[in-house]
């Protein structure tokens, strides 16, 4: 028998009516011969009163306690899963994620991150013949504090517990039934990818494509664990996301991917001298401003700039740590920009395909669409333009590098 | 420094507001230098959707997956209080059963039992300087699954948890403010009293008295923990329960308790070859139905009868029981008799003193109440009446003792 992980989406167990669904879906991989776990993200079915309750409480409730609090959910909507398993005559159990062994690290700011998984745990459930319901993206530290792995937690959870009971591979249901080219819902002729390989998937992950989350990726190569992105509603074929693909002829860019609300800061300095790219940034990743494209402008008889994007959420942040720290950084002014966007194409193919980037300036530019900052990887090349001129971007690119026309 | 446990009741966890009063008061022990755990039940503030939730799934859900719900609502009411400790300026952790070392026996039928508790895990907290907030009533068994412990779960979880670290008492929050001679909503002179012995207070637990559960007085006495009944909302001192007590003068009863809705079975036999006690009460035990009181009556020319009382609760089951055995029980007819009430004195002075069930019979029939079944103990005596005249009987019981009058 092969075990397979399948990660459930929200909408899974967002109704007693979807969470019998899920029930029957999950009993067919069953009665196919397999051995299921399914990881369970949180779930907006059981907020809201217990968030007043602690709103009338305090107004700034302790970090360790909102974790047990919000750890609740996620177990909660297991047992309700396993129950509704259990009613189609089918064993069953919930576990939380200590009771898998989910050993992570201790919370020191943001979240916490997985240590160890200990598989053995399901493996005896599975001798028993149970489907098993794991309360996903939670764990306990080395004090035994429950933990949260916040955001893409249960896509973490589902591939390290793939890997710790030897999983062929991990499912994760999605709103999308796949891996797309682009965005249906922006990019008009968007095409599900058959598979793609996990550095393109981490570079559409970054690039705000929120299907899996980039740490579930990273954990999935570094293991070796392929991912299938399938609907969480709807039994057809998904996307393979692995080490290797085929080479689909003359594929070089295999994806379109983009992010809203992006903010460019720029800072300029009297002269060269006083400019410092290492001084800035410490500064700004000590308190937790996340930088992404960086451009250093340094142009004879022109005052240096240093020019950086961050999203939205950090502005005030930003604004704050720089304002905080002008004497020391050095700079003569620095303003923002809001209103942009980030687009981005994705290929492995790239590498030895120089020429690239050409291309897709080449079509923004008869596009009339300004680039206002340029980043390039290996695999990939983003660029800001204004937000309104996104989707617009987005589908010339997509046309450009023929993403819409399916391969022999 | 000492360290106390305080078993919290129901209502100091039902608004935020109460939830708020309760961690000033545990605030308050701190400050008074002590080193304090509390303990949770499970409270009603939580519950509801979750539950239509369940029932819209399975008419049958699993009692395995039903404990992993129901245990999230003690914990989340930890972590409650422990917000509302920490918004005070004072540090505080709550903790599930398992991370407390809780470790109980697997759940066959009914519940759950303790096993054990590793102190080691408060004491750490204490040093930390933390109010240690504990979700009373669960624990895990061997395999680590969650479990329940039942009705006085919460009380239980104090007692063992205050062994474990080696406390000084354990205080139980209670509706009353102690325990009294009797009800005081239905014993018109009922008293509070300074202390009570163990014993008397497990008779008085099991005949009805509602303050602590019998296995947490049990497990008190066997730890020999002392106990201290108080009021869960005003500071006011309250019953010590202990091993022994300063003899008060004449004071031979010192408790009158009461318990509705007993129903009293008569079965009989054609002769007294064909009864069989043993037989009988071992089938209607492997049934899980209660017995309480029994009594054999074996008199020359009338037939041979066993009588014996039973919780309403029991009834129906109890009635198939016998149906369904009653070729092999070889019993000619079977009866019962509803409305009815058990009322019971109790005091650990009766050992000593003949004739406290002759007075008592004495009385009752000087109030024209009819005796329908009688049981005995070497600290109590209990009479099944008619449930119309259990108020006027447990008045009258109060009075004949003497319980009313203050001691020197």
């Amino acid at each position: 028998m092969i075990n397979i992980v399948v990660k459930l989406d929200e909408k899974n167990l967002s109704s007693p009516e979807q969470i019998g669904e899920t029930a029957k879906r999950l009993i067919e991989e069953k009665k196919f011969g397999r051995n299921v776990v399914a990881v369970v993200p949180p779930t907006s079915l059981l907020n809201g009163s217990v968030e007043k309750i602690v709103h009338s409480l305090s107004d700034s409730p302790a970090e360790k306690e909102l974790d047990v609090i919000h750890s609740t959910n996620a177990l909660v909507a297991s047992s309700l899963l396993s129950i509704a398993i259990q009613k189609r005559g089918f064993r069953s159990q919930s576990l939380a994620g200590w009771q898998v062994g989910i050993k992570t690290t201790r919370k020191t700011s943001g979240y916490a991150r997985i240590e160890d998984v200990n598989g053995d745990v399901i493996i005896e459930r599975f001798k028993k013949g149970e489907i098993v319901i794991v309360a996903g993206g939670q764990g306990v530290d080395e004090e035994n504090n429950i933990t949260l792995l916040g955001e893409g937690g249960a896509d973490t959870t589902a591939v390290a517990i793939g890997k710790s009971i030897g999983a062929e591979r991990v499912e994760i249901y999605a709103e999308l039934d796949g891996v797309y080219t682009g965005d249906p819902n922006v990019v008009q002729h968007a095409r599900k990818l058959k598979d793609i390989t996990y550095d393109e998937m981490l570079e559409l992950s970054y690039l705000g494509s929120k299907i899996v989350h980039p740490r579930a990726v990273e954990l999935a190569k570094k293991f070796e664990m392929p991912l299938v992105v399938r609907s969480s509603t709807k039994n057809v074929r998904g996307t393979v996301i692995k080490g290797e693909i085929e080479m689909e002829k003359n594929l070089i860019v295999r994806g379109v991917a983009y992010e809203t609300d992006i903010i460019r800061f720029t800072v300029g300095y009297e002269t060269l001298e006083k400019s410092s790219l290492a001084n800035l940034f410490n500064t700004l990743a000590k308190h937790h401003v996340n930088v992404d494209i960086i451009v250093q402008s340094v142009m004879e008889e022109v005052k240096p700039t240093i020019s950086f994007s961050i999203a939205k959420e950090d502005l005030a942040n930003a604004v704050k740590v720089l304002e905080d720290h002008k004497e020391e950084l050095g700079f003569q002014f620095a303003d923002f920009e809001v209103g942009l966007a980030k687009v981005s194409i994705v290929g492995s193919g790239m590498v030895s395909n120089p020429g690239v980037a050409a291309k897709m300036f080449a079509r923004l530019c008869k596009e009339n669409i300004p680039v206002k900052m340029v980043s390039t990887s290996e695999i990939k090349v983003s660029v800001v333009v204004p937000q309104d001129d996104m989707i617009r971007a987005a589908n010339a690119l997509h046309d450009e590098f023929g993403l819409a026309e399916e391969l022999a």
